[in-house]
């Protein structure tokens, strides 16, 4: 096919410009000895990538439904990548986007905790993330790495801060889930992976680690910038309220949004013009 | 497969909620006379659409590369809609999306002006507004119906409200080509679809028709709304600023914003959250 | 003084401009037969007012320490209602700021509600918004007249929605005081207004009135647009928050909106660039 | 006065909450031996400044009609830096507002070029610049150093930049007066200072100056960060249009934001929200 668009360039007008930012998306895989499984997933390289020299490395994670294709195919990340890091108000950085399950993967467990037979929560800090960032040359440090996601994806970032708070600099956590009501854990009978991410989450609540929170936890917690961003009528609402308001409790500072908007991809999608320069304003070279 | 979405809500928490707006696309065809083609469009229609009800009328226009599925696919143009119409940001409208040719239709004419052969303006005045508009019981008088577009399909906004200034209350062209230079038009050896678009672009500059207009076209200009909406690192970007100062010129009043961007997706999509209550708060009932 | 703005632009360049668009502020007075007082107000009359032409009307409340003077002073609200009523994001309106008390009247009750000796809430329905009304012919109906305002005024707006669900189309509170613990009353050995005022606050509580409000009161809450506006680090957030969850467990759609902030002039400055569109959008004929 | 504020915040509601940002803005003068005159200006110092530490430093240009007190008396300078500060936005900097003139010194020179007898850009760069960076332990080198302004501080930004690029790593220029038209130079018989002003202005055109750069000096334009923002219906926009179109055909990258507005300090107040968030993100350690 013809490309078009620089056709229409050329003929309509000659326009000095300045060139544009490209980034581009490039799916890779990874061998699991602790999963006992091959894991995919889908790395942003910025513009003029070159593995000479050194990023900082966001990861970006997807919700309970989708798996690491989504923020690439529904949530049109690149666009929004390539504009903020070509005005420079998010810096070049890799944006790695792992994969925590998906719809067509009925009988894998998911979620971004362990749970029996899937460790996922060792595979991520021990494997998965020592490999991509040297692979990549990115991230290395608490300075140079940030964790964002939306719903299970705001909870597994606010779960891996919280538990992990020496491994990343800041977290955004979009429309998060961050706790689950113990009566509500799924019923055992199917034993399908519901059962156990809602139990995970049960287990893994992010609400009940701050309320419970000792001195010395507050103290870590405090050495991560925290952003919660939650449309107006979200059913998971009340849940990042309630984060801002124990937060506050405790005295660590976290930024609140709540902007127009319900549990969907416009919310995500635009949330990422805030979240990506939170996170590259608190880079440091630490 | 499983509305897994409301599985999470129905797992997670019981949250009494109002119930969520959710616009639908449907595609239609038109059998044209005028062109002896049928035609295929797509309408986006309101939470609760009913024909019983009238609505006001968006035209939504697509560019040169693409086709009356773009502004739904690759502009995801429904989450927009259907969260501006929740909050009462833009009033419950029908969006209709034609189509004015595409990548796959090679051998077709396209553009939204006539061409030898292919009449398109008439038959979008004559047919298709007409038909649509009595089908789905929405617009049917200047005060009720609004054009916005982007690229080509801005240009194709901007001439069809200078040269219908009776039919339209407001027009929004995005990242708009508005001109082409009569020494690029594209060489004739093709008899391609290029060269006529661009001959016809030529021949409808938007610029020289302000340019030219004398006090009575003036006066007509003054009846309906004008927004030019263009990146600042848009190849078009000189068109936009100079529709503006055009405009000032002849006292006519035109909103002129530039935002951060290039000519792709991310700022057509954006430009929806300001089009639409733009069109919105420019209707009326005449 | 030489008008050097003027100068400036013409020494600089002719320059062909559509005219700015600039409302006034004037300061008016009002006799009290209901509290034995005279009470002075601020008007905002948009450019080109006419007391020939009839105007939508909206009442823009000031806070606790402040007085009918500063959303003008502190407020700057003029340059904001320009703005959006020349590009239209607003319709021309007419802006009422009334006095509820101020720092320089010590020993004046003040809020906007009844209080032993000074009937504040009956002067503002029965003898201030009629008299103002039909002075600047403007208002008149539930769909012409809107409510806004901050902290102690954004209080009052929703209790004046709650209790007059006739008399307004929308209300928008930024940083409301909605709420006052029976055990923070402040202490009675004053009698100064704080006392009365905390008092009032307690007895004409929102939260408990959506609370308890049955479906003859929920049917009514429906008729009004409700919008709520609170800073993620103001000290009254969690007010906002939970009037929205109340709403929503009644299924009265409301609002909800966390920006960046604390209870200071910047937020509701910039708060007004959403309010005023608000009610601009929810006017209607009736 | 009895803290209001605080009164009701204690007598309202027991809140536990992360402590407010709040710089301080304090009024100090120098003695120039350049201009045989003393010179005031304003510095806002962030929450918590101790001299013991090191800030990067903004400048802050007000316009013709003004002095050095207008960014915080008119343009509430303060409260959005406390905000963006507090929130990250901005890293914590020492804001320099100096004192170009005023309309209350009829008599004395102003602008921020060298005129007969009032070499302020001499002033400038060799006495007030060392002086205040010294005393505040800010500043120090181009990494550490930003310049914005509106209108002739817009234009003044640009020009400082130009001509001196080793010295600021970032330019925002708000509403700029960048040239001014030959034959507009305000006739002499006054020589008042508008007709200094005028002629220095056409001197240091900054349009001119990007037209007619030699190679040697695109380089250096390339080394400072440039960002030009203007309202539609400013009477100024076509110079920032102009300059926009100038860095493009030099291949010199420059941010351009067309917002809705005209030459006002509801433009500019918002355009720190902007601004000050771009010096940050541009400092860098060198």
């Amino acid at each position: 096919m013809r490309n078009i668009r620089i056709i229409i360039a050329t003929v309509i007008m000659a326009v000095a410009s300045v060139p544009a930012f490209a980034g581009k998306i490039v799916t890779e895989k990874i061998q699991s000895a602790i999963l006992s499984a091959e894991v995919a997933y889908n790395v942003y390289l910025p513009d003029g990538y070159s593995s000479e020299n050194h990023y900082p490395v966001i990861y970006l994670l997807h919700g309970l439904s989708d798996d690491y294709r989504a923020w690439d195919i529904k949530g049109n990340m690149k666009l929004v990548a390539d504009e903020l890091m070509a005005s420079g108000e998010c810096v070049p950085a890799v944006i790695v986007m792992p994969n925590a399950g998906g719809p067509d993967t009925a009988n894998m467990w998911n979620g971004y905790f362990n749970m029996p037979s899937w460790s996922y929560e060792d595979f991520f800090f021990n494997e998965f993330m020592p490999a991509v960032e040297a692979k990549l040359n990115a991230g290395g440090c608490k300075g140079q790495r940030a964790v964002m996601g939306l719903s299970m994806g705001g909870g597994g970032s606010t779960v891996y801060c919280q538990r992990h708070p020496e491994c990343f600099s800041s977290c955004y956590a979009m429309s998060a889930w961050l706790d689950n009501d113990k009566d509500n854990v799924r019923p055992h009978k199917d034993k399908d992976k519901l059962y156990y991410v809602t139990k995970a989450v049960c287990e893994r609540s992010a609400l009940a680690f701050v309320e419970n929170a000792d001195e010395a936890t507050v103290a870590q917690l405090r050495t991560v910038k925290w952003f919660f961003d939650c449309g107006d009528d979200d059913f998971l609402f009340d849940q990042s309220v309630r984060m801002h308001q124990l937060m506050r409790g405790k005295r660590v500072k976290s930024e609140l949004r709540i902007r127009n908007g319900v549990h969907n991809w416009e919310y995500w999608h635009t949330a990422l013009r805030m979240s990506l320069p939170f996170a590259s304003r608190n880079f440091s070279g630490k």
